[in-house]
């Protein structure tokens, strides 16, 4: 279906669900490209309204703001993978929205995310549906502890899970996360946190980047480094896992696939832990890393344009500024080598993504 | 003067006078390192109005505007040479204006500029000032033809120009270019046309990117490819004569020099063609194929900030989509390993600079 929607022209505008610093940096992307943004978001304070021409400051509910919206950009995209389903859906009805909003469906529900990816065939920590105190105690008893429960929606960086270091827990876990709809999910003591992240087009055509290695801090991504540190044959199945999804999904854009690698018996395998439908921090490397950035690809790709070929332009480490680390942004100007990425938002909240830094090495 | 000037911190606005490609390009490097921008321009249509938060379009000469728009920005730089004096000098008494507006008396007149050269023992091709017929007719006889006479000011592009074959051209000239204050250059076969590029910090540091080489076509720049093809001894004058110039103007910010590199009885020198005290055509190249781009040099040292040392990435070639050229759009976004970028531009008027594609060959 959306092989249907017109190529767009130099001049046409895209326009963004979100206004953090991943719109931000989709609409610079756009820009290089001679293409005009338009950012919708009901912040006022958005990063991403500086660097566009175009705005809307509206709730996600406001279908007159919405409409007008529509009216003026000639495609849809999002940043934010929980934009309400019924505001991709509205829009869905007056212009291209891409990817297509029924990913929403599947991602903003963490059990509906989880029985998708087990359909396909591909491994998840062992996981059971939570919907009451009495559930979770049975599937906490089956699955075992320690295990994270994780309210099916709206959780992101942390928010909404709660931890079951051991079966008698899970009451205190269910009060913790408001007794939402919720998914248990056993705890994998994994070596290493990966993320598999690649482009798909109109045409289906998938292009990735080589696999990123991760590590967290307080459920915020801390580090991320290019070429992962793990054998390529396991590399190479990675980038099929997020091929899978991409081509089941019928995405348009780029995404990303979170996964674990666990050792069990001296093998290592790989775990899905979760899709984000949309660019993803864990590739903020390739803006100086790579020969063309996640940025672009995205709007490559729901632009109707063909896909480059990334190049890396040799090994990457990409630090986020969490909150107040910001605060060392002359440093790190001064520090050779380091390309220094700040998204202008004003507060430096804890916990609060501010910027981040890259370096590369080269390779010889 | 200007070292006293604040340093600014993320989240202070840049106000640009211009609103074409350096200006946009300009604005894009201001947003990844966190800094907003206001974009001066007397045309509607500008390109750099669409990746701003804040625009402002009125004449050069409406104060009242300038005035709201010092009050609105933290600094004002501009991405056009032939910015009103007045304009500059009026901004100059509510903000900080860098380069500062003296630098445009200087390079808004041929003649001056050429004055201004020459008196720091810099070598230009011979020339002389041309204020009527009669002193054209004496100048050409003095220096000889071809020759060519360019207004002394408000040129650019190969706009107000013409060339003397012969001495008895020298009236139809003088007709040609409105019979405006000019001045006559000899005309010198150049070997190649080179452009050094340079970022001059308020503390007076200068980091320069490696030697540029040009092409033109129609008085144009068609394609630029780094590092030059000239002797590494050359290369280095043309720096030195760049960190000269820039340190004799007390410049803040990135600059060019344009120069030709000329074969006399065996032995190469150079001889400056031009100054152009912002960032430069020649240098878009950097975006793709240098860890920082002249227009984040820029941005870093109109901002107070730690110039970067840029890294080449390899050999690289940069070419110029000139009006229709812009329509292979396509064709271009589809070659492997070019990087397009396009302006935003609404009409690919004939000689309009519409876009420009950059390709890095890795050098082994």
């Amino acid at each position: 279906m959306s092989a249907k929607f017109p190529v767009l022209k130099p001049g046409a505008t895209i326009g963004i669900l979100g206004g953090g610093q991943l719109g931000r940096m989709l609409a610079q992307a756009a820009g290089k490209l001679g293409l005009r943004c338009h950012v919708y978001s009901p912040e006022a304070d958005s990063c991403a309204f500086d660097v566009v021409g175009e705005k809307t400051c509206a709730p996600y509910g406001d279908e007159a703001a919405l409409a007008r919206f529509a009216a003026a950009v000639d495609v849809v995209t999002y940043e934010f993978e929980n934009v309400p389903g019924e505001t991709a859906s509205f829009l869905a009805r007056l212009k291209p929205v891409l990817p297509d909003p029924k990913v929403l469906a599947t991602t903003q529900d963490r059990l509906a995310e989880k029985n998708f990816v087990a359909e396909l065939g591909i491994a998840t920590a062992p996981f059971a549906p939570v919907g009451s105190a009495a559930e979770l105690a049975a599937a906490a008893e089956k699955i075992g502890a320690p295990a994270v429960i994780k309210t099916r929606r709206l959780g992101y960086d942390g928010k909404g899970q709660a931890t079951i270091q051991k079966v008698g827990d899970a009451a205190a876990a269910w009060n913790a996360i408001g007794r939402a709809p919720a998914i248990l999910e056993r705890f994998v003591p994994f070596e290493r946190e990966v993320s598999a992240l690649a482009a798909r087009g109109r045409a289906g055509e998938v292009v990735a980047y080589e696999l990123i290695e991760n590590v967290h801090r307080d459920h915020i991504l801390h580090r991320s480094r290019v070429p992962a540190e793990v054998p390529a044959a396991l590399a190479g199945q990675a980038i099929v896992i997020a091929t899978k999804i991409a081509a089941a999904l019928s995405y348009i854009g780029v995404l990303a696939v979170e996964l674990f690698v666990v050792a069990e018996a001296g093998k290592r395998r790989l775990l899905v832990n979760e899709i984000a439908p949309r660019v993803h921090n864990s590739g903020h490397w390739t803006l100086d890393g790579a020969t063309v950035s996640q940025f672009e690809q995205h709007i490559r790709a729901v632009a109707g344009w063909a896909l480059a070929r990334p190049q890396r332009l040799g090994r990457v480490e990409m630090v986020n500024l969490i909150g107040h680390e910001v605060e060392d942004w002359a440093k790190l100007l001064a520090e050779p080598g380091a390309s220094v990425h700040l998204y202008g938002k004003r507060e430096p909240r804890p916990g609060r993504k501010m910027g981040h830094v890259t370096k590369v090495f080269p390779e010889s």
